[in-house]
């Protein structure tokens, strides 16, 4: 997983009808880079997040294959050692 | 998911037979990287877009394992903070 | 796989449902860049590990597809040539 | 998918069984980093290409899981804007 | 895939249970970084190799699915064009 900090939210009202009805966060990871990650926690802007990538990601939607490729998976307490 | 901007479009006569038909986008990203994403919804260039990438991706596809490992699945309404 | 050096720990009390009880550990590689990973084994700080990524670490979890991108599978018990 | 141009070819007589038989292409992306690719199309150096990564790649082979994360899907037509 | 040349060797007594027995080689690509491979063909240090990665390693794994994202799945004959 990695970590990051949400910085943004987006809107799409023209989109695939497979994607979930939820909140897509953008997120500025430690290097700087950024991603959109699903949110299923109710996440604010600021907060820093720990994200899943991949297949691992859609599989969190049980009733169909979403195509949901990042996944806020929790809300980090600590934010660790040394960064 | 990542996003990006639409710039271009390829045409591949010569292809596997499972590829599906559709338009294949050239889409550039933040960080200038570029990949080439199927897209579903018809965008045009200079579009923003959303895009999921791996086997979600090929996912979409309901009728057969697609060779797609990339796909648009929104254009965004707003282009978010910060960016 | 890469390896790594386990650097910190995380806790998210804020998390999906879905993510197993455990240790998530931050480990730098040796590149610099930093990722999180699901410790099974009870590694300490400091402790060089073995990680693998995607769909198969997840795998690892037998009962449910848990969210999980990052595992660690082993600690190395020799550093091997030349790093 | 990204793109890339052909500029070699391999031959391992040492493999796994499951490897496919089929040209092994040496491709270089726009980015200037290579990746090895299985070609069921019969591309010739110079061509440029379209390459799909990962457990689609392999989803090709309907037999078997065949160990391939690259394949060639389609030989581009035009090379798009910009590049 | 991605090839690269096999720099060393690691040992893992401390191990997840589910992660196969056999050679866990380090192996060095041509951008410089790094992965350490599951290596079914006996290579030695030196050998110029063929890798495959993601859940397509894993599947070489008959058995079970073994937390392996890295495999060795040939030995280059020859070095190829320009590298």
């Amino acid at each position: 997983m990695v970590r990051g900090r949400v910085i943004g939210r987006f809107w799409a009202t023209k989109r695939v009808d497979t994607l979930p009805q939820g909140a897509l966060l953008e997120v500025e990871l430690d290097t700087g880079s950024r991603l959109i990650a699903f949110d299923p926690l109710g996440c604010a802007e600021g907060e820093q997040v720990l994200i899943t990538q991949g297949s691992v990601a859609a599989a969190y939607f049980e009733r169909h294959r979403a195509p949901v490729d990042a996944l806020i998976i929790g809300s980090l307490d600590e934010p660790g050692s040394g960064a």
